[in-house]
């Protein structure tokens, strides 16, 4: 109600600039895969025990909490990344497996395609490869998340009916671009997309060096792909050399915001801590733990930008929790998460160097590099060494190593695979306490199109006959009750 | 910003009953020990399935959650009932089982202590006995929970330094107030605090016939303790003729409202879904998805009070989590909770109906009557019957009778105590807006005594010389890591 020369200067500014009459200009959505609840407090007692912090030390998710998501995808209580992804895209329910198609199987427009069609810059930023079900789902339409090839094309502009809607992609999975003729590739056609995009024209990076060189400016579409498979955990960075998160996530924003400055339009990006899910999935704490060390990192930029920008709201939220994680186990009152600050390797790579040796070479790697120098054990047993070394198969190696740490951290993960909890909403900027307290997911998503005065049903419309099929594809009833986990797998 | 002749007859009738300008009169605290964000997450979930209800079904609890409450004590990341209700008492971190001492194990004044000591009306509503950690937090000192006789004293007011301050308690625990000569007795002496109580004119309960019987204008104090142990579980109450929970809050309520009106103080009672966590001591989801559903319930009514008396707020929250409950395990993607829906007695009394009979007895039972009735499983196996017809403690039989179900309904337990995931926070009513976010549970306490305008350091003055040792009492260290359980067990 306030009058006079300040806030017609400010009105001016926000005509000039917004498209949107309601003073939001940007969108990033962050996407923490693979997040419940116990990880935030897990970390947070990780942090407090090693840094000797007070016990109301406040991370930055913990300080724009706001409320929870309910994950549940139309064939289970228990969600996938597709399914919980494309509540985001395009606010709406659909089956497990699902990249940006509805419960009949149909393609639906996503907020990201209708943003990118109304002149805004758009962009996704992961750690996973980049045609994966998170990123997938904002920019593609398949039946399944197998498919990645569709995916892949989809994502690359190669698809006539669904054209091209992203202009910024970082990210892993350049093997999904490169024909299977070609070392290293992960396709079944021999298609060179990767070749096709230099064509066409694309900023196409490969190493870290690119991605140093990378302009503010540059021309789009970026396409910066850093690794074959998926970039790796922050705790195998040294493995590597490839852009963190927080540093694609930061020059992601340099360069949408120098894209849009002189632009009536804005921006919407989707930044995701893809590997949190993969930590989860290995079960491995150390590794998850530093995941959402990272994620943090990320989420406190994004902050400070939303605090440099008022025109810009940021989101974030998990698609489902991965893992069961819990912490306590076995009747104890007790929890000590800052055991796992020796873990100096990932379970994935130390158990790939395992499981690489020949048998003979294994006992030795086992008890002088895994137990003392991968997981910090400084009092190995026999029991904790012979479990490892008898390991056949990565899920067996997973297991044994985790027992060894989570015993003593008195911790337990019940699931290689997803749960059902409902997981945290964090939220900051203009219009965001429309989604304090309980939401369904499709309501973040719905939050979002809203928001930025999209119009999904028009992309919808045009995209109906995109073939989203790549292969025969079998629908599957998660809703069946098995008796057993092998009448599950055999189903 | 209304002004006419309805704000004033409004006006008028604040200022002749509220003693606080900020117009909260009552405060009604409502605790749900043991329930972690899984547990409202299942239990939606059941309902949705048994119901059919809309994917977007909101519970009572879904509409007013408001944010998350961390509960580490002291002297662990995973608190126990006593120092997680502490915090809610008397705003202080505490050490695992201290009943309203610091950490130094001094008495702590309480906010309803100090709550009563002003004038108000006061109460505790629990399932538990009620000398249990939740309640007895509120109204007395020891320096451990375990301290039954010294606390059952305290709450009857026969320890002078502390006096008399719950004017109106209803649960369980009547044989915490009956001397040791006495059948029924659980006292280690002999003293029959009911008779005294009896002699000093309480109004005393012992049955649910007392209990109907009971005018909303008793004479206080009031003491209902309608079990000699806790009162049963919703899924039990077929055995025993007892009060239910939300039946117990109405009265309450009734009588604190009544009490009141023509006051210029109002009310402060705990109501506690008490059971919620013993379930989940017991791994029992069916039983804890039925204390939750009468939770619900409860705070329905609860809830519906606040609509028609705006003078009036509640919270409700948990001290903890309980059983490391997860929705979902061994990397499956469904979950099914109503299966549970068949079971038809909680795993405690049919334990107890097994362990009680003579081994030649067990078989049939559990082929006749655990499986097919108690659990309600139409397909039993051998292996399930044997499983729980070799149990020989009633541990044993918790787990063989907990996995029968949960690899079916594919959800897991991972603890027989405590986890230490934050909970979730919900609240109506003036100035709750304060707790809205991730909040230390201490903040809860302070909230309630802040928005009271209420004296607890007067009490803690005046209550600094009460003995808190009723025999001699070591502090267990529980940052200790331990390398396994038994190595814990025997520290």
């Amino acid at each position: 109600m306030r009058i006079g020369v300040l806030s017609l200067v400010s009105l001016a500014v926000t005509i000039s600039a917004a498209p949107a009459s309601n003073g939001v200009r940007n969108v990033i959505m962050m996407v923490s895969d693979g997040f419940g609840p116990a990880s935030e407090t897990m970390a947070r007692d990780y942090i407090q025990q090693l840094k000797q912090l007070p016990y109301n030390y406040t991370t930055i998710l913990d300080s724009m909490l706001i409320g929870s998501s309910r994950t549940a995808s139309t064939d289970s209580f228990v969600t996938d990344s597709a399914a919980g992804a494309v509540v985001f895209a395009s606010g709406i329910k659909t089956y497990n497996g699902a990249i940006g198609v509805n419960n009949d199987i149909k393609p639906v427009g996503t907020n990201m395609e209708a943003a990118h069609r109304r002149g805004m810059k758009t962009g996704l930023v992961v750690k996973s490869f980049i045609t994966d079900a998170t990123p997938a789902a904002f920019a593609s339409h398949a039946a399944h998340r197998d498919m990645q090839d569709l995916i892949a094309d989809q994502l690359a502009g190669l698809v006539p009916e669904i054209g091209h809607n992203v202009d910024l992609m970082f990210g892993g999975g350049r093997c999904k671009f490169i024909g299977n003729s070609t070392k290293g590739s992960c396709r079944k056609d021999d298609r060179d997309t990767w070749g096709i995009l230099k064509k066409n024209n694309w900023s196409l990076l490969e190493t870290n060096d690119d991605f140093k060189k990378l302009s503010d400016s540059p021309t789009f579409p970026v396409l910066g792909l850093f690794d074959m498979d998926k970039i790796p955990y922050s705790m195998d960075y040294k493995t590597k050399d490839v852009p963190t998160l927080p540093q694609m996530a930061k020059k992601a924003l340099d360069i949408l915001t120098e894209a849009t400055t002189n632009s009536e339009q804005g921006f919407y990006v989707m930044i995701e801590g893809s590997r949190i899910d993969h930590a989860g999935h290995d079960n491995d704490l150390g590794t998850h733990i530093n995941e959402i060390l990272e994620y943090w990192e990320t989420i406190r930029l994004v902050s400070e930008y939303v605090d440099a920008h008022p025109d810009t709201i940021m989101i974030s939220t998990s698609d489902h929790e991965t893992g069961g994680l819990t912490i306590g186990r076995d009747n104890n009152y007790y929890a000590y998460p800052l055991l796992y600050y020796n873990q100096t390797m990932s379970f994935d790579v130390s158990c790939k160097g395992l499981l690489d040796l020949p048998l003979s070479k294994r006992g030795q790697y086992v008890t002088e590099t895994v137990l003392p120098v991968h997981l910090g054990i400084s009092n190995m047993t026999a029991v904790s060494a012979g479990n490892i070394l008898s390991a056949t198969t990565r899920q067996d190696c997973l297991i044994a190593m985790r027992e060894v740490l989570a015993v003593k951290a008195n911790i337990f993960w019940t699931t290689l695979g997803h749960s059902g909890v409902d997981v945290n909403l964090y939220a900051k900027g203009k219009h965001t306490e429309e989604l304090a307290g309980n939401h369904e997911n499709v309501d973040i998503g719905k939050f979002i199109t809203r928001t930025l005065g999209l119009d999904v049903n028009s992309v919808t419309e045009s995209i109906k006959d995109t073939n989203v099929f790549q292969y025969p594809y079998k629908k599957v009833d998660n809703t069946k009750v098995y008796n057993n986990f092998a009448e599950y797998l055999h189903r």
